[in-house]
């Protein structure tokens, strides 16, 4: 309640910048005239990769149609909070968002089948999922209850798992660990005794410092290394078993999107495809070079998680995604379409992809 | 020699009908004016996801521009032959074309690199060369010395090795067989004493019935299956290390896509990366399902090629691949520099999409 008051109210302060320029057009706004909207973004500019990525996705709509849709990107805090994207565009203060699906799930925890599932799709078997499977059509679904028009804008790929003070050998050293990781991850660690906590980032290092935590999960080399985090956490765990393949959303107000002319609806969908390929092109050309750095000019030590620590992570995991999914019909609904396709890729991607890695590398 | 003229003899044919719309117009269309264009693909309608793909290709083009851009699609065959598309572009015969880069190989081997190599990228590491290394630079360097702008269209992930009537237990079983495989990789399989064909499609059924050669590869499960090769050959061998991440591609008459007003241009560029995110979603939602028919109804053997056969292929397609390198300057500087992206995308996939296809499958 107090958050959303919040936000309100900061909706309200933003509105005489932000209010629409749709207000008393016409059904459909005529083919050639010039739109301009206002979009707001759970990232900030120093989340590079992902803010870079909607801001390119702007201009790109802004280049195929001529200038004809012109949509300005504001950071997270600029105009509206970080969270607060998803209500200020719900309610027609912007109308355009971004963020990434599972930071709405206060909405509904359907959100978190859409955004990132522990040991669920990674980025390519999620894509089939949104382009070839039901993924979009239910994605349709969910966000329509909320005056919004989503799109897929982006994939992270496979994260990291984070960072810890102490090796982890076996599930007993999970016991009584503090860590900073949040959402239905956080709650399967619980169960296996850690004390999970939510940080902002610009806590998580003096917390590790300080020891108010013992590991802490952010996203992945590119992002982690400007925190700094190797100075006081020198194990590195991959994989983010939390964050196989985390999906970051678009998303428009309803009936400012219902105005545009057609052909510029069109041109947001391809635009947004777009930035998701290129998205995680950028995280797999940056990774690389940023864990190499880590590793050989920090002495970061990468650890695989061993095996059944992952076995015990994972088992717990779906009995906690089988009781969340219970919460609520659709979030069910979305659990058991997600888990049938994820199954499906899982038989090609076993003699696929999985041999071409355990080969190539 | 013979293969050039009669493709001049076929472009010739089709003037009439395939006409530049664009012949005559200034330098830049007029921002508005209806522009006509007439494709020619490598593929025919049977070869579904390749063909439907770049039909939708055009289709999103169409209602992306309103209308502006309308590009007419015709399968190989219908007014040029499959491999003649190059030449009836770079000629301006039509407008633009598709296929896949290594089937116009015969103009040069650096076109081999653009398209699949042996133990080369799969498809996400090659898409974060194309966007965001220096492969999308290179290709244009190399397309523009044939009059020609190409923009990355599709990618098949990793393919199947293909169908063999025998198993294949050792690097011995290799020598004195005969198979359908071409390019480089047919090279590579030759120095191990295959006796190496290539076949048009409708022809590998019959070939292997009557024993013609003992083994074909093709692309993978959704096509594999409508050649009937399971009848014959009961063998599936998988990975196809000769196409880890087959590209598609897409280009245009430079001369023509020179007049496009800016906006085309880059509606042309989105849409593709577009079809080329969508094409292997394609691939990874219907490859499991085929697969499945394959194992469950057809009693195919999916067989995973030894280890020691797939080090002794992988150590002479390295040597095959330097050899051809030196055959040309450009070639050579493209192989450098797909090489040490590869290497690049490993020490994160490694880490990250190994470890998730380890876990989950």
């Amino acid at each position: 309640m107090e958050r959303r008051t919040f936000l309100k109210q900061a909706a309200l302060g933003t509105a005489a910048v932000a209010a629409s320029v749709t207000v008393g057009a016409p059904a459909v706004i005529a083919s050639t005239k010039k739109i301009r909207w206002k979009a707001t973004s759970f990232w900030n500019p120093k989340v590079k990769i992902m803010f870079d990525g909607v801001k390119q996705f702007c201009q790109d709509v802004k280049e195929m149609s001529d200038g004809q849709l012109d949509i300005k990107m504001y950071g997270g805090g600029e105009l509206v909070p970080p969270f607060g994207a998803f209500d200020a565009v719900s309610q027609g203060t912007m109308q355009m968002g971004t963020g990434s699906p599972y930071f709405w799930a206060s909405n509904s925890t359907a959100f978190n089948w859409f955004g990132s599932l522990p040991f669920g799709m990674n980025a390519q078997s999620v894509n089939a999922w949104f382009y070839e499977g039901n993924g979009m059509n239910l994605m349709n679904e969910l966000y329509s209850q909320f005056n919004l028009v989503p799109m897929v804008v982006g994939n992270s790929g496979v994260q990291m798992g984070g960072w810890y003070r102490k090796k982890i050998n076996s599930v007993e050293d999970l016991k009584g660990l503090k860590m900073r990781i949040g959402s239905i991850a956080g709650k399967v660690l619980s169960e296996l005794g850690v004390t999970t906590v939510m940080l902002p980032p610009a806590e998580i290092f003096p917390s590790l410092e300080r020891g108010v935590v013992d590991a802490a999960e952010f996203v992945g080399p590119v992002h982690d290394i400007l925190l700094g985090l190797y100075k006081v956490a020198p194990y590195y765990y991959t994989p983010g078993w939390h964050e196989f393949g985390p999906v970051l959303d678009v998303f428009c107000n309803k009936a400012a999107y219902d105005e545009l002319p057609k052909h510029l609806q069109k041109i947001l969908h391809i635009a947004a495809a777009n930035t998701n390929i290129r998205t995680l092109a950028a995280f797999d050309a940056q990774s690389g070079v940023a864990l190499d750095t880590l590793v050989k000019e920090h002495g970061v030590k990468v650890e695989v998680y061993p095996d059944d620590v992952i076995e015990k992570v994972k088992a717990v995991a779906k009995e906690v995604i089988e009781e969340e999914a219970k919460k609520d019909p659709f979030a069910m609904k979305v659990h058991e379409d997600y888990k049938a396709f994820q199954a499906k890729t899982a038989v090609w991607g076993q003699m696929s992809e999985k041999v071409y890695w355990n080969i190539m590398t």
